[in-house]
């Protein structure tokens, strides 16, 4: 292969690539790097501690925070960071510490944002803002007056598949949206104390699908109308109070409709699509496979797999990208790409949802306040 | 998503899948590491590094070797690790070191194989193992001499498309092998001064579907046909010494047949295309896409990008798999998947290829002699 | 190619194989065949006689009907028919006349029926069968009253895509249905004063879609609400008193949800999808092209074409198929698979859907009477 | 549906629209019709009948000839045919028939020809022209001395996917020709005595092949190496002398080489793909199916159905495409778009390929004479 070679005969592509393909420490050590803390060592704090270890040459972890010690110990020597603590509020008191990535949870999100924010720390929060609109709105509030920048990990719309799509709206290659679906069904249900303290499908799973309607269609949402029922499982209805199968279909000021089909199983995985229609064209995606292999055997044509089954696995691409894009936005003094007003946005969505579904009528997004 | 919360109410799933995703740390401290040489800093000794760093918990990288000192200390610091050298006998010196990845230039292949064989160092060799047959034939006696383990690094066969092709084709879903297709193209042709120095396209590029061949019929070749004309740039043939367009015809000893197309250029991006055809069935793949959004814009319905258009970018899960596939083999004793006997095999249908091309006619494989 | 040899070898297999591809003559000329007239030289006249003629060895136009006598005539000798006439009444006179199609106007649909039925014609009739839903109740009453088939012209439904799908969810594959997703869009809107006399998107487009959803849930539609716009052309609001997008949300007895996105315009042509989601799995298909050529230019990877653009073009099997299994249901004394009773189930399923789009509201079918 | 009521709003457009319909009497019956036979009434006589007598306005077949009376007999009934015959001279003797369809056994080829030409018909001519080359060549030489016009059947260039592929290459959009694949695979063997008169499997099954590689390169073939075995059945060995895999390579006078493979026997039926790669870009295509419905069942995300399984199936459009085609050519006095040296071409290589295999070495077209 000739670019393995490529080094004895054009030295100077090399070391351009070679400084592409850094990831952090060609950067010259004596260049400024943005330290972070991450609070919560749980599944999702280790992949954005890896992120901002191993793939964000200007990040530097400083602490990680879990309130098992365990958990806190060996994350820490593992992406070998210098302190860690089963308090986050060793967070506040460090003033080294410049950005903090909130993967704790829900409940607690509301707190820490605004002790951060008053601390002066830039705030990367894993959804929800807050348990209530209301509560929300509080945190909004706390850090556009604390002046610190904060960004809601919509994950979504850092994957390649949804970023391009939504490149191509933007592009104009569809023209005016004139419709945007949604599939988005997990593969299996969860356990019933899951759902039980879930807040329900809407907010649980369709609140995804919400931000990616305002996403896809760059249009605040002016109504909607919420069915479902429990299909799947029945004690999803008698214990969990819940209905397992949701379709939505959402009015946009713009003009634009949505509809969206959540589901709690899928027998094929992890199933997430999406499709634009617009005046001019349309533009849509399906799932991601573990390979491109397909297999004929005589009985049938098919693919060798079925989709990623998990979504840590579908966004792996899209976890890293949106921690990579904070650090950036910080760095080069930039707005973040998603805000708090995104995520209550969200959620009031999905608060009219469930009032539509009670309520069996269209619900208009006005009704909804905090 | 009730994954992310998971860790409440499920605290034991969340530990074992803690586990899986911990690529270093999480090991308990005290368990025995395997400590790793680099020799090479270029592209893809930053690949191994990388891999060897972060996503293989069980090695530890201890040293790097470049002979540009800047570029052997840069990476040192990168990956956090405590010694560099610019000579490589630095390593053969140092009893910690277990394992040695080579990612020099080809020349020095050889040589260092042979001193890191005698100092009981295992092995892992990017491609080839020497310039000449006759020189792998004792790189090989020298290593099988010194019983340590050696890996050569033919990436593809760690590819999820190749590797899960070739285990459709190991469960019998394809029967016997009838016929194997192999399309392998590169974007754009190289600078004319590395084909100069290259050993020409079958050495070069199809090397690596010489491999796959021999790993997709599980079956050694017997004779070789091959065509081939300059078709991209006349200074390929003029001051190159060398086609760009290679259409070679391989006869195995289980009976199967197979066409390889190499380009050095193709419009649609690099292309890397495998269909196995048997009695029972087929197996078959296409390329790699950076996400699979289609856009339909009232003139056509197409791909919203090419395919990857660099082989790093196509195979880098492909460098990872194999590094840790070679580090599993040290730390479980077992035999490595690719050996030294893979290398002389491609080597011998790379020169009868030329043989064949030169003499046109088909030439055996029994008469190629090291 | 062997098979062109076959003759010569294999003399019985060619007897049976003619046997089957013939599609008229072969049959002995002393079997019985079916006489039948056709009414309305138009273009779906054209059609069902095309395949009465050629394509279907039992049956034997005899008369065909038109108010222009060109037209009548013409078609007459195209096709080889005995007689032709500008009344339909002289059909009700040929007691030679076995069974009929109705490819009048709409408007005039109701009357025939009525007329032939009472005559003790069989009757294959295009949608609508009447213009109001009391109407339609009549002419099934009426037709009931004679004992003759009457089969409506559902031509989805025999189309080898819409059929395969429908038999993939009887077999069960798909299990219980959950979900099914309906795109259906002309390539570009019909002149301002067709829309003015179509009844409505809803009556006029949707209509099909109503039907296939009853086909592909196997149930019968509860409630439905309306959600549309006029975004294409705005004449079609102010002059055609009707909208261009319609997206429509049904749910049906068994539980099963349906969305249909409607629109008068599609960029990438005529547009037709489906996707059925149970609790087993899904099957779903796209469009369908004139070749299945990929172009890869360097710039895209992208179909050679759109898809068909015309109904006539995509539903080609499918009018021919329907006739065909009308033919058989008389000559077999079998209940015709589409019946009266579908027709006015859609027609009701489209007066509540423009229910619903007037009043903002869901309505249910029971709200819905003739 | 707008378009069925288009009548009453658009009159003008509907009498253009039915003209292009009609597929035989709207034509004024004043018009001059050709006046076409049949010799051979087996299965490829039988869809050249339809063609002409259903589907071909301008043509009127005037007399069907078979060996078997009963097949004359009942072929002239099944489509309105005046006379049937059992010997192909009468069709020599009546004045009034211009041109003839030879779909007799290809042992009688050569001899019809040239009887037909003397007597002054155009010929469409079933593949082979003749037996052996030299016969070919006379029987060119007899029609070229006749002036009449004939076409050797090379259906598929007439097929939807053969031919818009081969329009991207002439269009450009593909560059200079480099490399052209062709598999081309029957889903099963045909019987020993079949293969036994075949002539082989170049001659039998590989002749179409070598026909498209002329047809998408716009070349003549130079050199042929041709590989294969015995695989699918020893019996087509032991009993049919012949092999059942084969692997052909072919070197253009353009540059462009070909690899095709042919095999007896193919797991997922019928199996007919073409790739066309160059300097600018490629075209591909894949199989034709009955649907393209996909099925995810849990286990699996399939196709419904394998691909048409029956060349007869998998060609219908090409069969009639070439017979309208050849109609066109004599009313419009054009040259037929293949030519009776496109079957000795073809020919050629086949006999080239024979010669390859037989004495293992590359042979070229300038040693295979008539």
């Amino acid at each position: 292969m000739w670019q393995l070679l490529s080094r004895l005969v054009n030295n100077k592509l090399l070391l351009t690539q070679l400084g592409k393909q850094c990831k952090r420490g060609l950067s010259s050590s004596t260049e400024k790097k943005l330290n972070v803390a991450v609070i919560g060592g749980g599944r999702i704090g280790q992949v954005h501690m890896e992120t901002l270890s191993f793939h964000t040459p200007l990040a530097k972890p400083v602490m990680i925070v879990d309130f098992i010690e365990k958990v806190a110990k060996s994350t820490a020597e593992k992406f070998g960071v210098a302190k860690y603590s089963t308090d986050f509020k060793d967070v506040l008191k460090d003033p080294n510490i410049e950005a903090v990535w909130i993967c704790s949870p829900s409940s607690q999100h509301s707190e820490q944002i605004k002790a951060l924010a008053a601390a002066g720390k830039h705030i990367f929060c894993e959804k929800p803002l807050a348990i209530t609109l209301k509560e929300a709105e509080e945190v909004i509030a706390a850090v556009e007056k604390a002046k610190v920048k904060m960004m809601l990990a919509f994950q979504r719309r850092f994957d390649p598949n949804f970023a391009r799509a939504k490149q191509c709206v933007q592009s104009g290659a569809v023209g005016d949206v004139y419709a945007v679906h949604l599939i988005s069904r997990d593969p299996a249900p969860p356990p019933i104390e899951y759902i039980q303290s879930s807040g329900g499908i809407h907010n649980d799973m369709a609140i995804h699908d919400f931000d990616i309607a305002r996403f896809m269609t760059g249009s605040e949402c002016e109504e909607i109308i919420a069915y479902g029922a429990c299909r799947v499982d029945p004690k999803i209805a008698s214990e969990g109070k819940d209905i397992d199968t949701a379709i939505t279909l959402l009015k946009f000021k713009n003009g634009a409709f949505c509809t969206i089909d959540n589901c709690r199983q899928s027998p094929s995985g992890y199933d997430q699509r999406v499709e634009v229609f617009g005046s001019k064209g349309l533009v849509r995606f399906g799932n991601n496979f573990p390979n491109n292999v397909f297999i004929e055997d005589g009985q049938s044509i098919r693919r060798s797999d079925l989709p990623f089954n998990f979504f840590m696995d579908r966004y792996t691409d899209a976890y890293r990208n949106e921690t990579k894009e904070f650090v950036k936005c910080i760095l080069e003094n930039k707005e973040p790409p998603t805000s708090g007003r995104d995520g209550t946005a969200a959620m009031a969505m999905a608060i009219a949802a469930k009032k539509s579904l009670l309520e069996k009528r269209p619900v208009k997004l006005s009704e909804i306040t905090a």
